[in-house]
């Protein structure tokens, strides 16, 4: 396995794209490229959270892929981490030979406002706020699949419910708006452009949503609303949402959990449902 | 994660001890050591298969544990495998502050071959030929646990059963025979010596056992057999027969899947199987 901390900017630490690159062999990938999975944690826009990222490049390395994690911008608004997002898909492009990585299929996997991002990209890979900002081809930004847990999906709708929200997540919510808006009262438009329920389109790869119903923190209705969009556009999609379980589960077991609370059988099922469902398009070519 | 493949002897590239160890975090184990699992390929003592090493590790790392995978001596006889087994005991204790091992949580999971040698080890590493040699304390090497997949376990029934086998499985116990025990017609005693359902004792750590019923290269006579020893001797132990599937099926899933036929949905749930078992004596500590 090769692992290694890219800079995204040569002149910050903060911003990196990690590489877990299981090893080739000539009993296993002979020389073949393998599909990947680019995770990009929560943690609000204020910070990357460390338990929805190596652990999770972990299993899905584990499930013979290459992952990457991305630890994007906090603390700053809109586009700047969907940019960066598109940045880390360039940089893997560019090591594909080197890294035996398939780039027809990299799947995005993302947890909370990681979700979020990663939603909102899927959505605009293949508009100029992406390719044009990097002067490059549309498809070479293109993901072949999301995986999007307990994803903050439209923040209108979360808006219009501000009021039945618990404090924590009121807070959650005033403080993402800020600082991934830039303001305390965005307009209408924009709260729209940033609410990935309202942007699937005909480009958007098909999905994998989880959630749990009883989170309190991001409201299981942001991943059911994102459900009736990728209906709605006929997306190819999958939801699986646990009765119980709090917001950030993770992996929901001891490689992700800070505390008791975040182990959770149940919602653990989710990787091995994701498994599944990724398989179906990243099986590892058998020569 | 830190990988980083160490020599065990600094004149040789065939041994080696790969570590694979999921990065600490102020947000999970706080500076808290974690268990480690030490995994030991199969290839009947003639080569070390990729197909049971760094996937295998992988998912271990996955579950939140410290993998290594050690590349013992092949086409070399006895005892010298267990030794260098015994000297990556040495070297992971000698780090273990620097890693952060849990030295008193170290299991063994070992392959076919690489399964005897975890079971010989198992049987043996609280005596002279393991701790005389080294000039070192018994604790030192003392492993928790060992997870044996379809092992090769007892010798001297393998060679009654020999006129049963297939062509295939011969050839292998001949090779394994030649090569490990360094003649052709070993007598019984060496034979007993290596073959640890005849060596099983009251220092033996408990044991997962699994195998297929269907195994042709190696009978899973020889897991039921090792089995019986660990209960005659009231060792704790678990054990799974799969009922359908070949030989060396290591994770049984793409990940390490050379052809179809290593691809096991049944038999790939002793990884599931294995994860709760180990977890209930290497729990991570939650602080």
């Amino acid at each position: 396995m090769r692992t290694e901390i890219l800079k995204l900017y040569p002149d910050r630490e903060d911003v990196t794209l990690t590489t877990y690159l299981p090893a080739d062999s000539a009993e296993l990938t002979r020389g073949g490229k393998r599909p990947a999975v680019l995770v990009c944690p929560g943690g609000g826009y204020t910070f990357c959270s460390d338990r929805e990222a190596e652990p999770v490049a972990l299993r899905f390395a584990a499930m013979g892929y290459h992952a990457f994690v991305l630890r994007y911008s906090v603390y700053k608004s809109y586009p700047v981490q969907i940019r960066e997002t598109g940045k880390a898909f360039l940089m893997i492009r560019e090591q594909a030979d080197n890294w035996l990585v398939d780039t027809d299929r990299i799947a995005l996997c993302g947890f909370s406002a990681g979700a979020h991002n990663c939603a909102l990209y899927a959505n605009c890979w293949h508009t100029p706020v992406i390719y044009e900002f990097f002067n490059a081809q549309p498809e070479m930004f293109k993901p072949a699949a999301m995986i999007l847990g307990y994803a903050l999906t439209d923040i209108i709708y979360m808006m219009g419910r501000e009021r039945f929200l618990d404090g924590d997540a009121q807070r959650v919510l005033a403080q993402a708006r800020e600082v991934f808006m830039g303001k305390k009262d965005p307009d209408e438009s924009l709260m729209a452009e940033v609410s990935p329920t309202r942007t699937v389109n005909e480009y958007t790869p098909p999905g994998f949503l989880w959630a749990t119903a009883e989170d309190t923190l991001v409201p299981v209705q942001n991943t059911l609303l994102m459900a009736q969009a990728l209906a709605d556009k006929n997306i190819p999609f999958e939801t699986h949402i646990f009765e119980n379980g709090v917001h950030g589960l993770s992996l929901a077991d001891q490689a992700t959990a800070g505390s008791p609370g975040h182990l959770n059988r149940d919602a653990a099922r989710w990787v091995e449902l994701a498994q599944a469902w990724l398989e179906k398009r990243f099986a590892l070519k058998m020569t």
